[in-house]
């Protein structure tokens, strides 16, 4: 890559070396090695080029790692990345041990704190930021980026309300694109946008009212501007917030034109940014799509029926249901805690919620699942799309501790389809109406079934199937895993000692056809794409010691580790439960 | 009771009959009311008085219970429970297979949505209202009453930000008393008390910066007020919030005069309001005390020690510390979530930092333990007040699920000490610097340990301990619930045959000692004050499984149902974790 500058910044300290007037063209050498690498990659890429002069004016006027950064999401964090001893070994952003996309403590002292979920920034930082004055020292700056999607999440208000009250070293730099990876919604962001415009006083607004020493808005492109600003800042005590206006995907223009598309767009032509167009045709489908396109097929039929997202309505195709019937599908932003208590008030009024939250982000609504819905058992059906290892988001992105928080929830009924014709099939069977709340988990990405659009079956809630009769050994799957396997056992010479067992239902288990499993096989393996501690095989291993059986049992299932990012593939490996894992721990046991 | 008019309101039909200057006597009746049985049965008072007139208010205006009505939290519904059918069995309130404490859907069609944790009424109220909507009933209100502590929650702000932009009927009455349980904080708080002072331009408050149709503030003790701007309100269509100032306690001297005593006072006189003496000098002291004053010892020694609460100084005797290091003990309001992230950010530069939350509450902040302080492995300090069986708050307030969901989690430990000496003990241990983030379960209420401030004594992490050594039944309890198994063992004649071993560690367990049992005793009895699945029992059945052991196994704990209110003994029988129930399972055994 022809840098000229670039390529001899190794920390912030080279960077501060420049004069002012070659900050635009760092910025216009860094914008290309993003594009560069992450065209070849795949990787986030809007959010990244739209804080380009950000990221170099923040590390230009401030004194990091000393002053403490702390980026929100971390989707935007490459150029930082970059410019703080990571531009040689970037190419290896997201594989298995590369960097992580994520800003990460153990990577870089630069990496102040590690996300990946929305919305912790402005409290991480202020954590810090008290920490410091307790210290005694009262110079430090502690600076929070968060964007405008992010900022309307609840945690960011708590946030806010805090640092409001505190006189700690706390800069809150507001990233307002307009857009998180869906276009922002809300009415705090209709506020934004009037402030943009200039149609609210500045001198009375919410974050002025919260008590903080408003600046902006400021074009977050003009290196003048923030320079300026930020120099100003560094110098100012206690909690203050500036307001920058970015465009997602800047300097890429097809990527400015379609921000959906581009804030992840896979693999492009690095000049013109032109996606690599793919056939896909013939693959089967992501369980995402069969989840959005039967939602739809369902809602026809059913005036009642809703859906929600919180602010995924792309990545979990939400977005269909949102095309066919606006008014009954909702993204009401980064609020999974309001997503999920929404719709519990809808269900109390007869309707039929679906409430698709990503696994790993279901974990932010917690109580609300516990005291909102499953104590007042109201029907919500919940989906969570990207349940288990999700591959390279990495650790803070896997969903593989649902089954295992779930399980312990009394009313909830737990389902893991094997295929996109089981999640089909058990959607509608929810639809329909059941007498609790149910969560049905399915993974990132495509299934095996090419021929899914079959008519609607009705699923009896608590059933378990048999897929293959055998012998000696059992082995019992839930969700998609059934398919590693199948192949496992297909590859096996004496496949005929062995039969596979899917349990769709986690909660109830079918404790009837446990119990002729456990009075037939000697030998058990369960199979889980979720943490084994509390998970589906430790639920057969408390059936086995309640009702006294003495059957051998293995598990297998992520152990009790953080799995970092790697394709899937590797990741299953990882944790024994690809297929050629299953089939040696099969053969350990024959 | 001689109340003329009370006696005769069954419904808010027979209070729509009054006049409008009949109701300053209801009201007084009201409020004579609550205060008789409050006085003699113990519950929420102060909440409740503050409310009685927009009570009342409420349903003379609206047509409850068409009109939906939601109370958020709820310590503030005897008023609405007396005026909706349950005045002749409000004497029962919070006792076992009495009325609960806070609105309950099974309880009423009244209470239209089910309260105890704070900040959901926005959320619920705005689903039923879109509900009412796509049903197509363009006049029904839906209201959401909800207090200036709860409001500064990032729920209540996600409930506003989507409300903002609905059209929805939507009524949200801020009840601001400027007190939650204990004096509300941070900037918010801040904000609307200069409200009130008239410091702000209302034309452009954030509530109406929030797309709201904002009036108010207005005096929520006036019914002329009242019935007025209610009377207007019930005719505008879209999201819409009154501003009311009430007290918290109002009509009893001594409950306005001293907010915090009588939130719940315990039983009082009362005619004067003046709580009955009680000497405790000569109890066990409280969990909650042993952990007050146990930080502001390890405090003095260590500057680096910091306390955190969300909203609950008070109830967790977080308030020894405030008063001790008031720098370094932080309510930071009801932000769950806001106060684990605060708490990780601190860690990073080295603090040693307490955040103490309630078990039931740190459902709350479950993504934060995860994706915040678990995988960026700091050394938080969780200290889970109130869990297990909490008596007669209920269904709402027990904190029985935490072991549950905090196994699965990578990199905690978590900690049940027996009795007030061993949660010193860990509590020093863990201040002494750990390698992981712990959690650390104590029960609401008092040990039976009096002479508990013994010199501090380190715990090696993932140790257990024999209590009692016997031939042929090994019991494993973890926590308090210790006391009820020694008293079991005591209680029977052939004690001799049972081992009674603590495992103060959930996790590390100790699989040496572990195997070692397994090896010495044919049956295992598991006993622990929380749910079964996922539990400490489910771990111990998993050892098993996973070992080969095949002893008999019996697991007592909460079962998968949701456990109503009633004092502690009383549920503890229903679970079978009491004394009798424990020496009953013994000997089925022997």
């Amino acid at each position: 890559m022809n840098s000229k500058l670039l390529s001899h910044i190794n920390n912030p300290t080279d960077l501060k070396k420049l004069s002012p007037n070659q900050l635009p063209l760092i910025a216009q050498e860094l914008r290309d090695f993003i594009i560069e690498i992450i065209s070849q990659q795949g990787g986030h890429l809007g959010a990244s080029l739209g804080v380009v002069e950000l990221t170099i004016a923040l590390h230009y006027v401030f004194n990091t790692p000393v002053d403490l950064l702390v980026w929100d999401v971390g989707h935007q964090a490459y150029g930082h990345k970059i410019l703080t001893g990571r531009r040689d070994v970037f190419y290896t952003n997201r594989t298995l041990n590369g960097i992580s996309g994520f800003p990460k403590r153990s990577e870089s002292e630069y990496d102040t704190f590690g996300v990946g979920h929305s919305s912790t920034s402005i409290s991480a930082a202020l954590g810090m930021a008290i920490a410091s004055k307790l210290k005694g020292d009262f110079d430090k700056q502690h600076i929070a980026v968060i964007g405008d999607a992010s900022i309307a999440s609840g945690m960011a208000f708590e946030g806010l309300n805090h640092a409001g009250v505190s006189d700690a070293n706390l800069l809150v730099i507001l990233n307002d694109n307009a857009i998180g990876i869906d276009p922002s919604v809300g009415a705090l962001k209709n506020y934004l946008t009037a402030v943009k415009d200039g149609k609210n006083p500045k001198q009375n607004n919410i974050i002025k009212s919260l008590n903080f020493d408003y600046s902006g808005p400021i074009d977050g492109h003009d290196f003048g501007a923030l320079i300026k600003e930020l120099t100003r800042l560094k110098a100012v005590k206690g909690p203050k917030f500036l307001h920058v206006i970015t465009t997602k995907g800047k300097g890429l223009q097809l990527a400015e034109e379609d921000q959906v598309r581009y804030h992840a767009p896979g693999k492009f032509e690095a000049k013109t940014g032109k996606i690599y167009s793919k056939d896909e045709t013939h693959l089967p489908p992501k369980f995402q799509d069969v989840f959005g396109l039967t939602l739809v097929e369902l809602a026809q039929k059913n005036k009642r029926i809703i859906g929600i997202t919180p602010a995924m309505p792309s990545g979990s195709s939400m977005k269909y249901m949102m095309e066919a019937f606006p008014e009954r599908a909702l993204d009401v932003g980064i609020a999974e805690q309001h997503a999920v208590t929404l719709a519990a008030g809808m269900a109390t009024q007869g309707m039929v919620v679906f409430c698709n939250i990503y696994s790993t982000f279901i974990q932010r609504a917690y109580d609300q699942i516990i005291h909102d819905v499953a104590l007042q058992n109201l029907p919500v059906i919940f989906c969570l799309d990207r349940a288990g290892l999700v591959g390279e988001d990495g650790a803070t992105h896997h969903g593989v501790f649902d089954i295992s928080f779930l399980n312990c929830i009394p009313n909830l009924i737990i389902c893991a389809p094997k295929d996109a014709i089981e999640l089909r099939n058990i959607m509608y069977t929810a639809s329909l109406g059941l007498n609790h709340p149910i969560a049905i988990r399915y993974p990132r990405g495509r299934g095996e079934t090419l021929d899914w659009k079959k008519p609607f079956k009705k699923i009896k809630i608590g059933s378990s199937k048999p897929l293959k009769k055998g012998t000696e050994i059992a082995l019992l799957s839930t969700g998609t895993i059934a398919t590693n396997v199948e192949k496992a056992i297909e590859q096996l010479d004496q496949g005929q000692s062995i039969s596979h067992y899917h349990f769709a239902f986690i909660k109830p288990l079918n404790e009837k056809e446990l119990k002729a499993i456990f009075k037939t096989y000697s030998k058990i393996i369960t199979i889980e794409e979720g943490v084994i501690k509390g998970g589906f095989g430790s639920l057969i291993n408390t059936f086995a010691t309640t009702n006294a059986f003495k059957n051998k049992i293995i598990n297998l299932g992520i152990p009790d580790d953080f799995i970092e990012q790697g394709n899937v593939d590797e990741l299953q490996q990882i944790c024994k439960i690809d297929v050629l894992s299953i089939l040696k721990t099969i053969k350990s046991l024959k």
